[in-house]
């Protein structure tokens, strides 16, 4: 693909320039767009009830023809999430690397999309043509196999983006991430570096995965007369090889447990990701014929997630495995922030059970440090920077270790999502916005909970409900029935017949007062009721529970 | 006081043993009681709504007439905060030190009880006479001036309560801990060593609070055109004292902000616990007389609370401050367990509003770590060791580390809150339990709010509200008027309404059922609009909303 020099192309995030999670990028350049990952989030404390957070495709819908297809990182649902939701809306072919293509059919085929989709798995080092872009997989390391950083050669230039990645010199599994061709490109000119920015306010380097391994070594052989039991993310399929591996070499056989754990590594295993030695694995139920000692767990569960197998073996609600004094319970991860107190609360609850509970130094990050990013920026010499995967304080961080890299700093982009970029080797400018808002999933329903129903949920959530129920005359608004009152989530209600009492007459009083007037119009007397009903309740109890007044015609 | 062999005394913790916070305990012996800290606690995030927990003190009132007084050993809200509410309950005197005393009084004075309360201020090295007991205040250090651990000396023995600390041999204000007294006492024998243990599984030592002052001192000189905002916790007199030794020698003003910052440092500048030089304080209303970059603020809101001073600048909903590009905003604190991601939102909003917002190595802890620790195990030599101040993983890693330091295993007491531990030269055993529980408060009401009220909240808050009112005629059951439906939180009503309708049409299906099975109980009516009307949505949406039947007659 020649590149002449005043060619632009667009880069338009659609999502993870907010938050971590949620990536999703398109490239266009004339009749062209594609899009790299298409990842979800997961809900914000304030978010009640939801789900998950999926990124808005309404502009890649909008240009449905120009999509030449989805070009994928690596397999974290952060990368992968959405990819069921956005083809419902808009077909496109997937390309991603093998171990990554199997984590996405896995999704494909729960939602019924394996047939209908078209599927390419490429290798690290090919590279493939879509439309005007062609894009080259390039290795990485990251905490999970396969992972992949993108040279996309455009008609504007050479744009390498990281994907989330480290430099691993010793990986579990496969090679180093491939530092040669980040230096040749940077020796051919790369317009454009997205790079990730999860650790860019860590010092240093991220450790290797395999001193995990060393860590996990020497507790196994401290544990050897002990049953262990092992929470990690279901997605490291090194750590779960090193886990296996520590299992092995005590003799000890492994049961894997937690759903999205016999998933992967399901997958891991058939596609040659994992190596598993025979007669290791042994089925939940085969259990009982060993003794502890004899055995290991590895378990979902490592971010305190209510429903995950180790919280319910926590909480004696697992059906096949109980703690008992004796099981050494090692978390092989950090928590999410956000999760600290959830996993806090396992930790509790397994240490009362009589387990000895393991954390320190059982974990490395999947991300680059700020050495590590410094020498991504040193190999390929970008002529601009574009941090992404971050919140607002990482890019910014990003943009400060940029320019100390020596990119000039109107040269370093921080973008938000749905920021429309048009870049050339002359410039780089927002140029046009696209929506690009998370869209929010609860249960069945994509995006018909919003902020009104939001508010509404916290407003419940704090302070409960009061609902006032009167039936009026149709004809002459008199009162035929009520006011009932029912409360929830407001006061225990052996504690409140006194309040109960008041506030119905405190109602009567407001209705009479209505009808004096002559108020004959109901969404008048309902906000009478809720403003007089509201400051009762206020003055008595320093609450504002949310008042719902009905009225019912008979 | 003399101590014969075989007299036992009671240790009852009433809170604090489950959770790090709400620390209260009472001492008991024949006709004496003492109470030491009475503090409270933050909810947890399950707890929707409420304001604080609160000690349950029913077996302090049950034994009104034996308590002596209330002895504190700091001014942290999670040793202080419940005081108020306790002496409503039961007038007792306090024991404490003098800043400790300043903040009580603070308390005191809000809830009108600063009349009613005795008071006596203590030194470092004093000893009171309360019934039975004999309390000597011993120096110690932590993140708050005038701490104070306390040697309880007991007809069966002294016991040693160590309060919060760290040892820190070059504190801000005032002397080092007294590790002289601590190795008298092991001379002299300790029965039991109380010692916290919130740091306890961290290795080494926590650093001294003069380290901070250091990197402040260097990030103010690198800063010394800016305006320089720096928040951390109000109750940090030392920390504050710091700021404003650095403001000064860099010749810029300080302002101090946010409610409790202005009433914590009033009461430590007048105690004498903190010097501001002259000329140095200004009023906040006398910023716009200086430039930026001669002012500081020292401000609240360094955990992310959205009412303080910090967020609410952030959220630019601050009245008096507007965050510009260009100010330095330094973190002197490290988030709570719990508050990460408040703390990461506002650090966002501050850097969108080209801040730069810096956090590491501005923050020590207050507490000791692993060595500090077993110092105080090595000086005080105990017969028994009583871990307390924790959640249950910190007080079994507590208990390793009381093994490891020759303390017999059965001898180490992990106490619940509620446990009645009777303990003498002899043996250590419990022998009782009293209510414990952590009592809610919700606005004005203390206690009104449990389970039933909370998982209410819960269920309102992740799925919405479907509130179902049909009028029934009383004396042969036929539907008058509806049935009509209100929701809230569960879906945007202009997406619902062919759902609404024919959820009308699944309860009108349901009342008729019952009219022709000749159900007239109202509750089985009810019953039964919940079950057909949850399974219609649940096949629907796969969501479940609280649904309330509400049946008027007329």
């Amino acid at each position: 693909m020649k590149t002449t020099g005043n060619q632009s192309v667009k880069i338009i995030p659609l999502g993870g320039l907010e938050q971590i999670g949620m990536n999703i990028t398109a490239f266009e350049y004339e009749d062209s767009i594609i899009v790299v990952d298409c990842g979800l989030a997961f809900p914000d404390d304030e978010m009640l009830g939801i789900d998950l957070v999926i990124p808005d495709i309404t502009y890649l819908k909008e240009n449905a023809s120009k999509v030449k297809g989805l070009v994928i990182t690596h397999g974290h649902e952060d990368h992968i999430g959405a990819i069921p939701y956005a083809l419902k809306e808009l077909n496109m072919p997937i390309y991603a690397t093998k171990l990554t293509m199997g984590l996405i059919e896995n999704k494909l085929k729960e939602h019924n999309l394996l047939r209908t989709t078209r599927r390419k798995v490429i290798k690290h080092g090919q590279s493939i043509n879509l439309g005007r872009f062609r894009i080259e997989f390039i290795k990485t390391n990251h905490s999970i196999s396969d992972a992949a950083a993108l040279a996309i050669y455009t008609p504007a230039g050479i744009i390498v983006h990281t994907g989330d990645f480290k430099i691993d010199y010793t990986p579990v599994f496969g090679d180093a991430i491939d530092l040669g061709r980040f230096a040749e490109l940077g020796k051919k000119g790369v317009l454009a570096l997205m790079c990730e920015s999860t650790n860019v306010e860590r010092e240093g380097y991220t450790p290797s995965e395999r001193t995990v391994g060393r860590t996990l070594r020497h507790l196994f052989d401290e544990n050897k007369d002990h049953r262990i039991i092992v929470a990690t993310f279901a997605s490291n399929v090194d750590r779960v090889q090193q886990i296996i591996d520590c299992a092995y070499s005590c003799g000890k056989k492994v049961v894997i447990e937690g759903r999205s754990m016999v998933s992967t590594i399901s997958t891991a295993a058939e596609l040659g990701y994992i190596k598993i030695p025979d007669n290791t694995l042994i089925d939940i139920e085969q259990m009982k014929n060993y003794v502890d000692e004899q055995l290991v767990l590895i378990t979902t569960g490592s971010q305190g997630e209510t429903m995950a197998a180790l919280s319910r073996m926590a909480a004696s609600t697992h059906r096949k495995v109980s703690i008992k004094p004796g099981d050494v319970i090692i978390f092989s991860s950090h928590p999410i922030p956000g999760n600290e107190k959830a996993v806090s609360k396992v930790m509790n609850e397994l240490a009362k059970k009589g387990a000895s509970v393991i954390f320190q130094d059982t974990h490395v990050s999947g991300h680059a440090c700020q050495e590590e990013i410094k020498l991504i920026y040193t190999l390929t010499k970008p002529r601009y920077a574009i941090p992404i995967h971050g919140e607002y304080r990482h890019l910014k961080r990003h943009k400060d270790l940029a320019v100390e890299m020596g990119i000039p700093k109107e040269n370093v982009m921080i973008l938000q999502s749905g920021d429309v970029l048009t870049i050339s080797k002359e410039q780089a400018k927002v140029t046009g916005h696209v929506p690009a808002q998370g869209i929010l999933v609860d249960g069945l329903g994509v995006g018909d909970v919003g902020n009104i129903v939001l508010r509404d949920r916290q407003h419940l959530s704090q302070n409960g409900l009061f609902i006032v129920v009167v039936t009026l005359d149709r004809y002459n608004g008199v009162l035929l029935a009520g006011p009932d009152i029912v409360s929830r989530g407001f006061v225990y209600v052996r504690e409140s017949e006194k309040l109960m009492e008041e506030a119905k007459s405190v109602v009567t009083n407001t209705l009479e007062h209505c009808n004096a007037k002559k108020i004959t119009d109901w969404g008048r007397i309902k906000g009478a009721i809720r403003d007089d009903l509201g400051d009762y309740i206020w003055k008595k109890m320093k609450r504002s529970p949310m008042i719902l007044p009905i009225i019912m015609e008979v």
